[in-house]
């Protein structure tokens, strides 16, 4: 078991709805020591991958992926901005992200100046449950023609069917923590065995 | 001349109504060997002070403080959040707080599970102009009965009022660049002598 599984356990609160909160160390308050442990891991699972850029969104990636970067070498993070309106001025790649916290639909964007054909690029970000957020940094990653290297994740929420689209579209998606189940009223979270 | 000073002379784009482009490698797309440097300026600065805790305020401030935690022990951060409406349970500490570059005022709140009288906070912010956004997390620290032990900026606009403020109330104030001036015409910058 990993450090994230480990403190997903001790720390994680299940809310009804299915709900995790992770927010005293992962979103809210954030544990830079297990952030380094995560990256770390991260280094370890795509090692030998030619990765010279992240590309996150903001804002609970933005720290998982600055810390993870100084274990791809310091390489550069982007993170890609939610808009409620776009200026279509040309210059920014768009795509429409649906939320499921929120219930509504952003616009995410990202500036043709820090993304392009040269790039080979690994996605971070902290949570993975329907994929729209993954889906949305993809789809910039391709407007770009940019490549993407693979896909690194704090949490999946394994019982819904992001993980499973990205896997099958042939990514590879790490996921550091997948949760299988989760029962409000006993507090209980079941992880799955990786 | 520092590592952040060069890189702005290099790389900062002025253009009109003072407003200072830093996004290719401060606040969209991010130079982490850079925000690391920044980072062990940082340490160097608050050198002997007792900081158990960063407070900064999302989104681009996120990168910059988990890089610098780092060189603090890998200490936690709490990222304040920025909330359209404020749902005022009593588990929050909130302040308002007025945007220079998106002309509104949104609220800034803090869950108060992370931020207690125990806490002594180093406030890590990318830019400061007016003083808003960093007189927010100031007032949220001053509602946790936290104690704040110094305030670092990446880059404050030195011809902007907010720096005095803070520094005529008393607090170690450390910006890493200070902008004096600049002009969209001829592109410059006048950073000032540290």
């Amino acid at each position: 078991m990993n450090c994230l599984e480990e403190r997903i356990l001790k720390d994680g609160v299940v809310k009804e709805g299915n709900v995790l909160k992770v927010d005293s160390f992962l979103n809210h308050q954030m544990d830079i020591k297990l952030f380094d442990e995560m990256g770390a891991e991260f280094a370890r699972r795509f090692e030998g991958k030619n990765i010279n850029k992240i590309l996150t969104i903001e804002a609970s990636g933005i720290g998982i992926a600055s810390v993870a970067a100084l274990h791809f070498g310091g390489c550069p993070v982007v993170f890609a901005k939610k808009a409620k309106s776009i200026n279509l001025d040309g210059e920014m790649y768009t795509a429409e992200v649906e939320s499921f916290t929120h219930k509504n639909i952003n616009h995410v964007i990202v500036s043709k100046k820090f993304l392009s054909s040269d790039d080979h690029v690994l996605i971070i970000d902290d949570f993975l449950a329907n994929g729209c957020a993954l889906q949305g940094l993809i789809q910039i990653a391709a407007q770009a023609g940019a490549s993407v290297e693979g896909i690194g994740i704090a949490i999946e929420k394994g019982f819904q069917q992001g993980g499973r689209i990205i896997r099958n579209l042939g990514y590879q998606l790490e996921s550091l923590a997948i949760v299988d189940g989760m029962d409000a009223e006993k507090g209980t979270i079941e992880l799955r065995q990786q």
